[in-house]
Parts: structure tokens; sequence; C-alpha cells
């Protein structure tokens, strides 16, 4: 059996280098720590090519339906550099440039007869998690056992997706199991950061933070269970929404512990901005989602909940609530001036920061560990056992052997605990607007107790994974980047806990140095709109005040 | 053991008898099989009581709110018309008219402070059924075990409620578990229905259907998590809206099998019109229900959805799918009488009615049955059996003795396939709308196979219950009458199954002569807006009809 795993994994490996064409080749493979400047040394594209690669999305889509960049060559500028990216990060699970460029070409004659694009994302390229399903391509996950299976059909999201015009070209790693914020598996190995191949890209949308950390993506799709939108946006120092559950489609996607529904995974889109996460989430909704996938609201794009948002910058402000410390862990010097420098460019920009206070965030952790482990990882074990591959680490103290799966009336008692501390935890909100007498627009604070992680040590998952369990919505935004200089090692903190104490421990300021910092801005269930444009304003606040202020030390 | 429970139990009844003050109370109790019109015969209301109990809701809260009338002179009638409904139906489980009294004299103060209105249902007597909290009373929900308990606080919507202006006066009676569409328990016995006393008034909302045919309230509060809404009010010619999950707020009350959550109970208004449904649900959407209940989409009133249809109406008519028959069970005739009747009137005023081929709805009742059985009724036998008392006979047949539990993994296969299946539904609506070239606005199909039952004779619950797999909205009109001289038994039906064969037998022309006939018009999920102007429109064309047409015997 072992053998054959290995065997089935060494030649996906090598039918996934054959999907790279030679030309796109790198010769001699560099050493170094960071390779995220690396397509811009190379011969591989043209200057042209390099300068499309640096639009944004929206930028590339407005000159799509203006003819002024035609499909065929956005879609090889963007196979090239993901083809790098590939190379260097190891990031990719599925690519396929020549059915990636067919349907460029074809995009480009519908423009060409018809004078007009087809949708609103006509002949962008889009990166996708290897949990969506493309017609005619493996869909592993991660799991050994997956592989050699081609799809039939396409999920409901890429089909969308399709329609509102997006080229689809490559599909990207994920974590075994997908329950981890690392990605690392054993068909293609592990994932690494860009910006220094020591660090995690984090997970488990991690082969999405890479690649488009290496610009070999413009906008990608990521899932998020428990931060797996949210962690690969941070360490990547990238834009990621984690909607509430039912906003975008789920529907016909692969997953793990299919059918769990205590607390859903959701998809949405990682990327450069704001606007671009905006511009993906506006084309999903006009494909009205709703009538394809029976989770998805009935809920177009609500522009009125952004412009209340518009409205108040106008006026006195937006109101923030932050917390830098849920109670469990207390996040890395660099994470905590991130929250700092968020508070401070806000403030300086007119709106109102109130402290807001964790909401029994143990009792939440409490309860999504237990949703978790409620199956025992059967499921899992499952999918993985099926091929005879081992545990990959990273998941080895999240399986308890001696685990027993829960009866069914402990599940209905457990979702019963879900929805009240729900239920108090908005009431606490509605508390503090009427204390505050106005609205709380939003919640600031840290995404995960570390900027990046060195492979192997992500340990608490708490800070992403309450929100999940509140259903909130939230959008990352990058702040700053680690910096050895500034960020000095608290050596007087005493942990709460031996989990705090190992994540304390792993703080080294050189070793982070250069760490992107981001914050989450939180709002509540489904207020993509308004916390899309709140988290906007925060990142202007922020630019604002980057020329003003010396944050960043000389090195970096 | 035992003896205890009966003690609770009468003891209960006692304490409720002594609610109903001795100047309401009835010397001599008729034994007509109808009651309906007992209220006018009586002298206990004055002739301007009887004539308040006979406004619809939306004149009472325009009276109320113009000081035409006192919130004190309307809770009285109404109190007055459900203690009578109460002595001739049992359809109450808590009755406290002063503690009524007390809050309309409150209200009645409040407006000649302020010169206006609390809210939009300023002085409205709302009738709750015995799930919703109410302060200071009980919540026995139908178990001898709950009683003797006293809620601390309001359900949400109780309270919710309260601050749109609802004086709350009464709670109704339920079945043992509510999991039953007749209304039977321990404590009170059965509730009948006013038309007939040898016929249910349904269940589980069966208290709330008794007193509002008796209008003993004018607008009332019912659950559904397999028809509890709809078939009392299909069995007593009334109005009643199901809305999918996440529209109205649920949290706080009482339910049997809590922290269910892979088919959601829905709270909703039954009444005595579609405007009156109207009232309510915009009512209650004003006080921003998503801000107490973190299961509540932040969805207001969309009135644009409405309007879509009266848009439709002016021009080209709208476009309703019509099925009599689920392939299950076949209906009784005079429910398929019903459905002719609704395509008539709506192709008679202009509307276009196609065919719906019910998508596999043997499947989908299969996957809820598997749902209803997942904890082995571990759930509802262990509050029954906490006092002792006999397990009702309309549940037994749903209880298994040998039955198991399922586990985790079982209950996310279930979860999947229902998924899976309510994808398929709406995939199948798309595409009858592609064929169509225009919307599909809604479907009309029976509630039940009857038209009400005999006590103890409710066999199957696929009409309704299949609607809640699907979470579509379903809005119920009464739209006839069963006619002995018109509905005659089809005597060359070959039933497809031992059930249905049960459910032709128990027709009897004679026996259900005069009962309710209704239908049902279903709209996809969360489309109250537009689903319930489907269904008033329905109401007016069948209204137009009825002059013209001669579907009635001198009998009725």
């Amino acid at each position: 059996m072992s053998s054959n795993w290995e065997q089935l994994a060494a030649d996906k490996r090598q039918r996934l280098t054959k999907t790279i064409p030679e030309q796109w080749r790198i010769e001699e493979l560099p050493s170094d720590d960071s390779v995220i400047d690396y397509p811009r040394t190379e011969d591989i594209l043209s200057n042209h090519e390099l300068e499309i690669t640096e639009l944004s999305a929206t930028q590339l889509v407005s000159k799509l339906a203006s003819s002024r960049l035609s499909a065929v060559e956005v879609t090889l500028a963007f196979c090239k550099r993901a083809a790098i990216a590939q190379q260097l990060t190891n990031c990719v699970h599925e690519f396929f440039p020549e059915g990636a460029l067919a349907q460029a070409k074809e995009l480009d004659e519908y423009y060409a007869r018809h004078g007009r694009p087809v949708g609103p994302l006509h002949g962008l390229p889009v990166s996708l998690k290897d949990q969506l399903r493309v017609k005619g391509y493996e869909t592993s996950m991660g799991y050994v056992s997956f592989l050699g299976m081609y799809d039939k059909e396409d999920s409901v999201l890429t089909l969308l997706l399709r329609r509102a015009g997006a080229v689809l070209y490559v599909k990207t790693s994920v974590p075994q199991t997908l329950l981890v914020c690392e990605t690392v598996n054993n068909i293609i190995g592990t994932t690494t950061n860009p910006r220094n191949r020591n660090w995690s890209c984090g997970g488990s949308s991690g082969g999405e933070g890479a690649l488009l950390a290496m610009r070999g993506s413009v906008l990608g799709v990521g899932t998020d269970i428990g931060g797996s939108i949210r962690v690969p946006a941070a360490f990547n120092s990238l834009y990621g929404l984690r909607p509430s559950h039912g906003r975008l489609p789920y529907s016909k996607m692969a997953n793990s512990m299919e059918g769990q529904e205590t607390v859903h995974s959701v998809v949405g889109p990682i990327g450069h901005s704001i606007e671009d996460l905006r511009l993906f989430t506006m084309a999903v909704l006009e494909q009205e989602p709703w009538k394809f996938d029976s989770k998805v609201m009935p809920m177009p794009w609500r522009q009125s909940e952004a412009n209340t948002v518009t409205a108040k910058i106008r006026s006195r402000g937006v109101t923030v609530g932050v917390y830098n410390f849920d109670g469990n862990v207390l996040p890395h010097p660099p994470v905590l001036r991130g929250i700092e420098m968020a508070i401070n460019a806000l403030r300086k920009n007119g709106h109102n920061v109130v402290p807001w206070t964790p909401y029994k965030h143990d009792h939440g952790c409490d309860i999504m560990n237990r949703i978790w482990a409620a199956d025992a990882s059967a499921d899992v074990l499952k999918d993985i056992n099926a091929s005879g591959e081992p545990v990959i680490p990273n998941i080895q103290p999240l399986i308890n052997p001696d685990a027993k799966s829960i009866g069914i009336n402990e599940l209905w008692e457990i979702q019963t605990q879900k929805w009240t501390y729900q239920n108090e935890y908005i009431e606490t909100w509605r508390e503090a607007e009427e204390q505050l007498g106005t609205e709380l627009d939003a919640i600031i604070a840290p995404v995960a107790p570390t900027a990046v992680v060195r492979h192997g040590r992500f340990m608490y998952y708490g800070y992403s994974f309450l929100i999940n369990l509140l259903d909130f919505t939230s959008v990352v935004i990058p702040v700053t980047f680690a910096d050895a200089d500034i960020d000095a090692k608290n050596e007087t903190y005493v942990p709460a806990s031996e989990l705090d104490k190992a994540v304390q421990e792993e703080y080294d300021p050189e070793a982070y140095h250069g760490a992107p910092v981001a914050v989450q801005v939180i709002g509540r269930r489904l207020s993509e709109e308004k916390t899309l444009a709140v988290a906007e304003e925060l990142a202007r606040s922020l630019a604002r005040n980057k020329s003003g202020s010396q944050t960043f030390s000389s090195r970096l």
C-alpha cells in the first residue's frame, strides 16, 4: 500500500511538472530565502507582460472591456508568472495554460464579434484553490486517494466565474485535510512563503497566498472555515474577504468533513486591494448564485450599505472597536504594533476608536474545538487512509487516537451552545452601540498571534476561527512589516497558559524580520458591503499616515 | 411517578380554568359539532366588542393608531372571545387577561402622553403558540415535565412584538413533542376544530388555528418544521406564512430536539388575510431582528420584490406552476378540486399556469424521515419520560423502540444528500424558467392530502414537510370548502402504496362535508415579499370568480 501512495504522488508531481512548457522553466533555481522579486529579474516575461501582471484586477477588466488588452495576452502573462511562482514556491496543484489560452481566445473572438465583453470579469485570469472543480481536471485537495479522478462538471462558483468572463488557468495548493493554517501535503510537499521561504505561506488557501504574492495571480479564490482565507492573506501582505456563510456559492466543491454544517466553510476572494475584492464579489452576485446553490441568500450587492460608510467618513467618522489580545494567547510584538498603527491611522483621519472587550473567547474556542472533534477525525482519516499515506505532522496534534465520535444529542447540545454564544455576542455588540449612542461599524483585531510563522510552527487558531463560529464578515488588510529594530521581544510577559508560552517563545525578531503584519476588520453577519468599505477606509488612512510617520526602520 | 404526572396535569388544568373570570364563563356548554358562530349568539361580548373582534388586524392597528379605538377596549374584546374559544375548543395553555389589560393600559397612557402609537402594532392583541416565552408564565409546550417553570425572560420575538406595540394575552395549545399535525397532549387533552369538533384543528400550531378561527385572536404566531403553521391554517380556513429559515427570530423559544439544525423550525404568522400576514412581517422586520438573533438575515422588508409581482399583474400576468399529486399520496377529492379552482381563477384573471412535475418527492421525504429519526427520539423521550407521562397515540408510530441513533458521519451524509437535493430542485426550477422564457413566480400545491382530518387520522406529512426540507417560502390561503354533493369518492383509484390506500379510505364525503380546503403558494427560499404578493393575487382572483361560478352546493 505505502509504495502505491508514493508512486501516485510521484506520478502526480511528474505530470504537474510537465504542464510547464520548456520555455517557462527556470534553468537554475535560486537558493535565496526571498524570491518575491524573481519574476522581474528573469526574461521569461516581457516588460509588457510584467506590466500586465502588476496591474490591479480592476484596471485589467477595464482594459479588457475596452479591448486595450486582449484576453490572450493577459492570460499568457499570468500563466508565465504562475509557472515561475510554482517553480519557486511550490504553490500549484493543477496548471492548464493550454485550456486557459483556448478559453481566452474564445473570449477575444466573442469580443470581436459582439463588440462587448461577455461579463464583468471578461478575460481576467482568476486562480482557484484546489477545492473548486474545473471540468476535466483533478481535485486532489492534498489527498493522495483523490488523485486520478477527473471532474465531470464545474463547481457552481467555477461556472459562474466562467459566465462572468473569468479565465481559469490554475488550481492552487492546500494542506492535507484543509484543516490547518499551513500548506503541506504528501503529494507536492510544502508550499513556501515567497518573501522568505523559511516561512509558511499560511493555509489552507496557502497556494493562493504564495501565487498572489508572486503576482502569478491577480485575484484568487480561497475558502475559510477557521482562517483559511485570512491567514494566507495576512501572511502574504494581501487583502482577503471571508464573507458570511450563504453569501457566495460553495456548491459542488470538494471538501473535508463534507456535510458538516455546524460551522460552515465559506468561499471568498483574495487579492491586492479592497477594490479588487469588491469587483469579484459584485461579479459573482450579478450571476444570481442563489438560483444555483440553495445555501446562498437571495441578496444582491447592496451599494446602499457601503454608502452608509461613505456618508460617515464625510461627517463624523466611522466608529470601530478594537482588541489586540483575546485573553488566550498574546500576539507577537509586530502584530500588536500593527493594531496600534491601525488605531492611530483611524484616529488621525477623524474616526472613533473604542476598546472592545472580547466576549468569552475561551468559551467560543472551546465550542469550536468540540465541533472539529465531533467525529473523532473519522472523515479525514478515511480519505487519508484510503491511499495509505501518512498524516502530515501539522495535524498530528489534532488527531487523538483515543477520541470517540460524539452522539447526535451531544452535537445538538453543542449547536445550542453555539447559537447561544452567537446571540450573546451580538447582544454585547448591541449594548456597546447603546452605550456609544452610535453604530459600532466594525471591530479590528489580529488575524493570528504571529506575523507569519516558520514552517510547522502555527499553534493557535483562536483569533481567526472564533469569527467563523460567529459567522461574522471579516476583511483582512495588510498594515506593515515586522521590524527587528522596533519589535523587541517582550521579556517580562507572564504567559497565561502553556500554549501562550509556546507561542511567545516562537517570537524571534531576526527570524521574523520583514514578516507581513495584517489586521482583520470584522463586521456583523452578512455585512460584506459595509465591512469592505470600513476596511477600505482603514487602508486609505494607513496609506495617508505612511509618509508622515517613521514606523519602518531602514532595513525594510 | 404516574400519579405525579396526572396530578401535575390536573393542577395545571385547574389553574388554567381559574384564569377565566366568572363573567366570561359559559354556563351551559353547547353540544353542537360546530361552535364557530357561538360567540355571536352569547352575550359575553357586546355588539361593539363583536365588531372589534371581526375587524382585520390592519383595520385595528389603523384605528388604534388614530385613537378611534383604545388598546384596553380591543384587548378586552379579544380576551373575552378567547375565553369563549378556550371553553369550546380547548385551545389555550396560558391565559393572562389581567397582564394584557395592564399592558394595554400602559399603551393607552403612552398614546395619551405622546400623541402617537408606540410602534406599528400599537395595542394589537397577538396570540402566541406555547413555544414563545413570556416573562412570568409557563412554557409547557405540552410536556408535563415542563410545568411549574416560569420564564425569566421573553423570547426574542415576544420582546420585539412588545416593542412594536403588540399586546400579549394568550399562549395556545400544541401537541406533546410538537412533531405531529394534530393537537393533543396529556395536560389539556385534545384541541378541536371549531367548525366541527369531530375534526382536528391541525397542528402543531393547532391552538392558534382554533383560536383564530373563533376570532379569539386576529393575528397569531406559529412555528413550522413540517407543516405546523400551514396545516392549522389550512384546516381552519386561515392564511399562514411559513417564512424561510432566518427571516424571523426564533431565539429563546422552547423547542423539541433543540439544537437540531439539519432542518430548521421557523416562526411565522397565521391570520385572516395576506394583508395581515404582511403587517406582522413588516412590523417584526422593522425591529431589526438580526441584531437580536444570529440566525436572522439582515434583510429588511423588500417592497421592490413585491412590486415585481404587481407589475406583472398589470402586464402579462404572473406565471405559476402547479401540482396536485406528489406521486406518493393522492389528495382527497375536495383538495383536488381546490387546486382546480385555483388554476381556473388564475387563468380567468389573465395569469399563466403551467404543470409542475414534483422532483423526486419520495427521495425528499425519505431524507426528511431520516432527519426526524436521527436521535431515535432520544430527545423527546427524555422530556416525556421526565414526568412519567405516556406518549400520545399520534406519535406512537413515529417512535420505534428498536431504533438506534445514527452517528455523526451518517448525519453529515444526510446533510450532504439534503443539500444536493435542494440544489437539484432549484436547478429544476431554473430549467423550467429557461424553457418558459420567463420567471416561474411560484408553485401551487396541496398543503396536506386531506381537507382537515378526524381526530387521530393525520397520516401523511409529505406535502408540507418537503417544503421545509427545501426551505422554500410558503403561504397558505383558503380556497373553498368540501362539499358532499360535489366531492364524490373516487372509487376506481388504484393506490400506490399502503399509506396511499389508508389515506384514500379515510375519505368520507359526509364526514368531511364543509371542511376547509386550502392550497399553499410556494416561492423560492427567502421570497416572503414576492410569495405573499402572488398569494394575494390568487386570493383576489378566487374572490372575483366566486360570484360568477357555482362551485358550492346549497348545503354550505
